[in-house]
This record gives C-alpha cells, sequence and structure tokens, in this order.
C-alpha cells in the first residue's frame, strides 16, 4: 500500500482501454473519493447522481463514464465501467505489498517440505512435512502450515492462518488473518456413552484466485474433498462445514454458516449472516439475502431468495405486506360480525 | 491420517462385536464412500435405501445391519449399528497424528511449569508460570497457554489456540486452531463517564472429552467459573458467554451464541446459529433448531423448538401454515363483505 | 488476577465514596458472590430483592443501597450504586495482570519501530517497520503487528490478536485473543471475467479505552478509516466491515455483523446477532435487540428496536400478538361464512 511515485494519465487510461479529454500528461499518484481528493489524484464517478460532486471535487482525473457533461476543469479518462476502471488502476497505483525472499529465522520448515527460492516466509512461520510453497508466494507471521501441504505460487498468507495437514491451495489466493483450513468437520454417530467421532479423513482444496476474510473456518471433508471454486470470495467469519461443494465466483458475505455437503453453484450470491442446512443445493443465477435460512435438503433455484425459511423475494414481501394488513383484517371481521348479527335481527322477527 | 498396512476383516469385525459374512482374511487399508470405494477398502451401508448401491460398490468389505439382503461379491460384517461400526473401525485404520515426545526448540516454556515427559510441544508454544501439561498431549504450534492453567493427559491442543490464566482443560480433549478458552466475559457497569469493567476474575473449566470447533470461544466467569461438561461437542465459531453451563454430551452446531449465564442441560442439542439470551436453561430432552431465538430468562422444556422467539415445532409449523392461508383469509374476508352488503340490499327494500 | 494481601473496608470505602457502618479495620482480599462469599470476602447487594440472601452471606464486608434494613452481621459500604461501587473495588482488589517491562527474545522487532522501554512484547511478538508501542503496554505472545502501526499506553493486546499495517489503536486499549484489526474490507468489482478487489488503501482508528471480544474483527476502510469510537465495547466474533464509523460509548453484543460504511452514532446499545445492511445509521439514543436485522440504508431512530426487518419494539409486539390472533380469525372467518350462508337461505324462500 506504498504510494507510487506517479503515473501519467494517458498510462492509466491505456491499462483499461479509456479515452483521455485533457492533459495525459498529469501524474497521479494515488486514488482518492470525489470529495476528499486533491492534487495528482484520481476519483471515479459512478453515474451521473455524482455529476454535481465531481464537477467540485478537487481531484486532478476523473474517470467517468461515456456519456457525460462537460467538466471544465478536470482532465478524464472515458470508460465504459468507471468503477471497475478505477479498481484496476488502484491496483496499478498502489500494487500489493511486496517481500524479498527470505525465510525467516525463527521460521520452523521441515527438512522435506519444498519452498520456492521466491517465496517470503515470515516469522515463526512453520511449514510441515512434504509441504510445498509456490513461487512468489507469501506467508506471513505466525501462520502454521500442516503436513502434506500445497500452496501455489503468488499467494497471500496473512499472520496465524492455520493450514491443517493435506490441504491445497492454488495460485493467486489471498487468506486473511486468522483464516483456518482443514479443521476436522462436525460429525458424530451417538451410542449409549456418548459421542464417537465419525471419520474425517477427507481434505480442503481452494481452487485459484479464492479470497478468504478473517478468521474463516473451510473443514475438511469426512472422506474426499471440502472444495471451494476457482474465483470465488467469502468475507469474514464465515463457517464452511464438511464436505461442502462450492463453485467458481461464488461470493459469500460475513458470518454465514454452510452446513455439511452444502453444493453452491457457479455466480451464486449469498448475503452475510445465512444458514443453510446440509445437503442444500444453490442453484447458478440465484442471490439469497441476508439472514436468510436455508432447511436440510432443500434446493434453491435461480432469482432472488429471501427470509426465513427462505422463499422467493416477491413471495416475501408479498408475506409481509399480507402481515402487515394483520390489524386491518382483524377490523374488518369485527364489522362483519357485527352486520351479520344486525342482519339476523332484522331477519328474524319476519320468522317469528 | 496415516494410512494403516492393513487389518484383516477378521480382526477389524472383533473391534466393533460383528459377524463376518465372507473371506475374514483380507486385508482393510482405509475406508470409503460406497461409491468411490476400491480395494482393500471398507464402506458401510446405513439403511436399507442404500442396498443397491451396496451391490454395486467395488469396496472389499461392506459394514451392514444385521437385516440385509444376500451380498454376493463382498465380504460382510453383520453389526446393530453400521455407522458407529464404522467410526469405530476407522479409529483404528486411520489412528489420529502421533508426535514424538518433545518440547520444539522455539517454545517458551516457563520455569515453573510442569510438562509431562510425554508431551508434544510444537515450535514457538508457550507455556505459563506453574501450568501443567498432562502425559502424551500434543500442543500444536503458535498455541499460547497463559499462567496456573491445567492441560490434561491424551489432549490435542491445534495451532494457535490460546488458553488464558488459569483455565482447566480435562483429558481427551480437543480443541481446533483458533480456540479461545478464559477471555474476559462481556460485562460493565454505565455512569456518567461510560463503562466500567464489571470484575471477571473466575474461570473456565472444559471436561474430558470435550471437541471444541475452530475459533469457539468461552469466556471466563464473573465469579465462579463457566463449565463444558463431559464428552460435550462444539462445532466451529460457537461462543459460550461468561458463567454459562453446559452440560454433558451435549451437542452444539457452528456460530451459535450463548450469552450470560445460560444454562444447557445434559444431552441437549442445538442447531447452529442460535441465540440465547442471558439466564436461559435448556432442560435436558430439548432439541432447538437452526437459527432459533431463545429470551433472556426463558426455560426451554424437554421437545423440539424451533423460531425467534423459540416455540415447539408444532405451533412454529401452524402458525406457519396458518401464515400461508393469509392471502386466502383475505380473500375470503372480501367476499363475505360483498355477500354481507348484497343481503342488506336484499332486506332493505322488504323493510321500506 | 492475583489476590492482594488485602485493604482496610474503610480504604476501600474511601475509594467509592461510600459510607461505613461496622468495623473499618476489617482487612478484604477477594471479591465474592453474595451465597458463595467468606471471610475477608466482600460482596454487593444490587436491590431489596436480594436483601435476605444478603443477611444470609457469610462475606465479611456487603456494599449495600443508601436504603437498606439493619445487617446485624456484617459490615457495610453504603453506596449509591453497589454494582459500581464493586466493579471499582474489584478493580483494586484484583488488579489486572502486569508484566515486567521487556522484550522476549523470540519477539522480532523491526529496527525502525520504536518501542517504550516500559512495554512488554511476549513470545513470538511482531512488530513491523517504523510502528511505535506506547509506555507500559503489554503485547502478549504471538501477537503480529504489521508496518506503519501504532499501538498507545496501557494497553493490552491478548495472545495471538493481528494488526495489519498502517493501524492506529488509542491509549488503554483491550484487544482479546485473536482480534483482528485492518484486514481488507470486502468489495469487489464484477465484469465477463469474474471479479476484481475493490481498492482498500484507507485504514482503522481504534480511540482509547475500547475493549474488543476475542476474535472480532474491524476491516480496514477502501478509502479514508474504519473508526471505534472513545470508550466503545465490543464482545467476541464481531464483525465490522470497511468504512464504518461506531461512536463512543457503543456497546455491541457478541456475533453481530455490521456491512460496510455503517455509521453507528454515541451510546447505542446493540444486541447480539444483529446483522446491519450497508450504509445504515443508528442515531445516539437508539437500542437494538439481539438477532435485529436493519436493511441497507434504513435510518433507526431513538427508541427500543426488534426483529428482522427491525421495527419499534411496541409494533413488534403488537404483530406478535397479531400473529398468535391467526387461529382464532381463522375461526371467526368460518363462522361468518356459515351464518351468511344461513342467512342467504333464510332470504331465498321468500324471493321464490
Amino acid at each position: 500500500m506504498t504510494d507510487s511515485k506517479g503515473y501519467s494519465v494517458t498510462s492509466l487510461a491505456e491499462l483499461v482501454v479509456g479515452t483521455v479529454i485533457g492533459d495525459g500528461d498529469i501524474l497521479i499518484q494515488r486514488i482518492a473519493n470525489l470529495d476528499s481528493a486533491d492534487e495528482n489524484e484520481i476519483a471515479y464517478v459512478k453515474t451521473e447522481k455524482f455529476f454535481e460532486t465531481a464537477k467540485a471535487s478537487k481531484a486532478s482525473c476523473l474517470i467517468v463514464p461515456r456519456e457525460h457533461p462537460e467538466f471544465t476543469k478536470h482532465t478524464l479518462i472515458e470508460v465504459e465501467h468507471p468503477k471497475l476502471a478505477f479498481s484496476l488502476i488502484a491496483a496499478t497505483l498502489h500494487p500489493a505489498k511486496k517481500r524479498e525472499p527470505s525465510i525467516h529465522s525463527t521460521a520452523s520448515i521441515a527438512d522435506t517440505a519444498d519452498v520456492a527460492l521466491t517465496a517470503y516466509l515470515g516469522p515463526g512461520v512453520c511449514v510441515g512435512n512434504y509441504s510445498r510453497v509456490g513461487t512468489a508466494t507469501r506467508i506471513e507471521a505466525g501462520a502454521v502450515i500442516g503436513d502434506n501441504v500445497v500452496v501455489g505460487a503468488d499467494c497471500v498468507i496473512h499472520p496465524n492462518v492455520v493450514l491443517y495437514d493435506e490441504v491445497t491451495i492454488g495460485d493467486n489466493v489471498i487468506l486473511h488473518a486468522g483464516v483456518c483450513i482443514g479443521a476436522d468437520g462436525f460429525g458424530y454417530v451417538r451410542d449409549r456413552m456418548g459421542y464417537h467421532k465419525f471419520p474425517k479423513i477427507g481434505t480442503v482444496v481452494i481452487e485459484d484466485e479464492v479470497e478468504l476474510g478473517a478468521h474463516t473456518c473451510v473443514d475438511r471433508a469426512a472422506l474426499g474433498r471440502t472444495r471451494i471454486g476457482r474465483g470465488t470470495k467469502i468475507d469474514n467469519m464465515v463457517h464452511v462445514g464438511h464436505n461442502c461443494d462450492i463453485g467458481e465466483r461464488v461470493v459469500i458475505a460475513a458470518q454465514t454458516g454452510i452446513s455439511g455437503s452444502v453444493v453452491i453453484e457457479d455466480d451464486a450470491v449469498i448475503g452475510g449472516q445465512v444458514g443453510f442446512g446440509d445437503h442444500t443445493r444453490v442453484q447458478s443465477g440465484a442471490v439469497i439475502g441476508s439472514k436468510a435460512g436455508i432447511l436440510p435438503g432443500k434446493i434453491v433455484r435461480p432469482g432472488v431468495w429471501w427470509g426465513i425459511p427462505v422463499q422467493p423475494l416477491a413471495e416475501y414481501k408479498k408475506m409481509n405486506a399480507h402481515l402487515g394488513r394483520l390489524p386491518q383484517m382483524r377490523d374488518e371481521i369485527r364489522a362483519l360480525r357485527q352486520e351479520v348479527e344486525e342482519l339476523k335481527k332484522a331477519i328474524e322477527p319476519k320468522n317469528k
């Protein structure tokens, strides 16, 4: 996160296939928000809602959508998708921390471990027997890598991460502090004496480009493997149970809990604090709102889902509208009761 | 989790008091699923639902219930409870990792600590003043044990576990990575200036045979002790507040949160993401569904409970059925309204 | 948590501006509960509900409210607020653990780091480049402090805490085991290829007198800073997303999840397992019950709030009462239907 010496607007525009309007030679050093930006900083304008704020911004350069009003004071980079362009430019202006290849003197590396010469292993890092660490991977202080573990290339393993034995991590994976991969899943068999551990001899596979938030836990499979697919992004303190199969490009927000043997297909989007019963399946195209609850064995089809137990958002809203009308329904029932009584009385005398 | 050289079917059957049908001399090396099993592997058949899959399995041996059809290709072990037998056999075929008794050179052990000669203390492990570590206990890298802590025999303390001062851990306890025992409970007294810490001078007692999932936190008592009873199994990221008393053979799934001074009696079963208000009591025989919420002070009696706030499952289902009928009720009220209006009109002219 | 040699009742009473009734020279060594207290121990009597229990207590001294019946056996300290007085006296009788200023031989301190001479840095502690540790601060084993971090004076950083680069911690802050400050917030931009990381170049500021429970995570801001205000107390496993602004003297119970850019104003009180959508604002004076859910962008005004989605407690209760009456409403609709049918029949023949 060190600041760059600066890139010309022209060079940044090339990165994102943008069109420069104004002075392409201006040097940009940092990204910034529209309202807090200053000289040599670049900000982005998401939609027309922000055009007025943008005009008042002190940023030297603005990333704007193709359709925009005239900006007299600013140099612009026109792109299709300003937020994406801003993210890519940010990665250039503020490159991830680099560490010189080295193994800290307090690290404990098994003789049988195979650590790439270009890897960084920080203070107190442990790497167990027959484990491998790929090229340019950075393992920060206190991370503990068990036996027979594979960590790919260009990974960042933050402090105090724990990888149990036999776990496999792909390339370009980011594991934030305290992530725990491969602990025994939760499964027991009960007899009269109490609970006996159901075997947990499977493993976990984390594919390329995955990012896991701080303290997220992914349990090992009973048999076979628990999988997190390529490009999937998971927030802090998410629990992924044994034998889950999470697809590619799935997004899961913080504190969601996923029971054993759940399947989440590619590109699903899951909110925070969602709870999944075991053996549920979420199909590609499903979006599940925060705090939803999914009963065991349920199949969640494409569409937006909400509530406990989960239902299509439209139905959830309808149900809530109905709930809101309950007092009114009750009043109406009372009125009907009274009118029916009056009708009865009105008819009765004629029957006498 | 290293594979065994192999055990004869006969010897495995003896372990679980099972009856061998077929060739008892076949060597078994690994457990497996019915469908992925191969030669020298053993799988189990839970119920008759799986008989057909079992017949197609390539496993060398099947553990089957006493009542079963003929299996022409397989050697069988007949038992009362196949899943339990499978778990016990798995523990023999795939014994827990063993570590040679040793104290790693980077471990920091207080002079006054009493560590059994047969214990293993991994890299960077700390053991504080006057703390004791029992025979054959294994403490993995980065675990931090405070002062005056007792850890019993045959425990497995996984990496980066933290035991605060004065905590007591029984025998055969498994603490997964990142477990934290004995942090101050959450309690303050407010005055005009802000919050003052209510004292937390109690402790935590974890009894024998307990297993705690990764990142589970058990807070120390204000006064007295927080207790997790013998044989209780707790999943990942569960929060147990100060002064809780969790009984024996209790099961608690992931991400459940238990406020201060909650009592959970022996053999209760608690789902995931459940929330307990303080001073609640769960009686023996209660089963609480995932995501339930229990109001402070509530007593949860034997039976199955569900919902927020928690109610008997039968009532919860009835309520949900009623909710599902709301649109229909509303239509019916509308129809009644119209018919009453018509009745009024039908009667009116006669009254004129 | 070592016991004191003892303080006279008179000296303890002075601490809390209390009035001694009885023998002020008695020595008090420990705090205790009314029912488990023994000689040389002090307990407190919260309200008159506890007067009878108090009379039977074996405590040498009782802290009582100004209005109380006669206690013939006990020495008393009369105060306005017994629980607060008890907390303050506890802090004197059971002072927080002290560590001799020192840096453990296994700690890794960057040459450019500035560590106060009176600080304690335990085994395996790391302090990165240009980071500062204030006077009398205690950093326990395995804590990892990144680069350019500021930790103030008189802090207690428990084992295995992780502070990412550039984070700032005030004075008198307590971070329990496994706390993680400054991990990247959860934010991505999607294109056809998958997700690109939205930049996270901001930081986190934790102000004075804050206490964070075990495993609580506070993410760094995208731009700008995430803030936890002075005197705020947060329980275990709480997630605070990027760019949140949590005010002063806020209380947040365990496992609550706070999405990005949420504002919680001074003195708000938040229960456990609450979920906040992004860009919500909680105003000063708001109290939010456990397990509540707040939709993105919502403003929560002063008062007590409950439910998913959150609503004023009074409305929540009314709604629950309505729900409870659903079976009765349904019966009433059925009865009305029958009576209307009878009315129709009663009228019909006359129309023939």
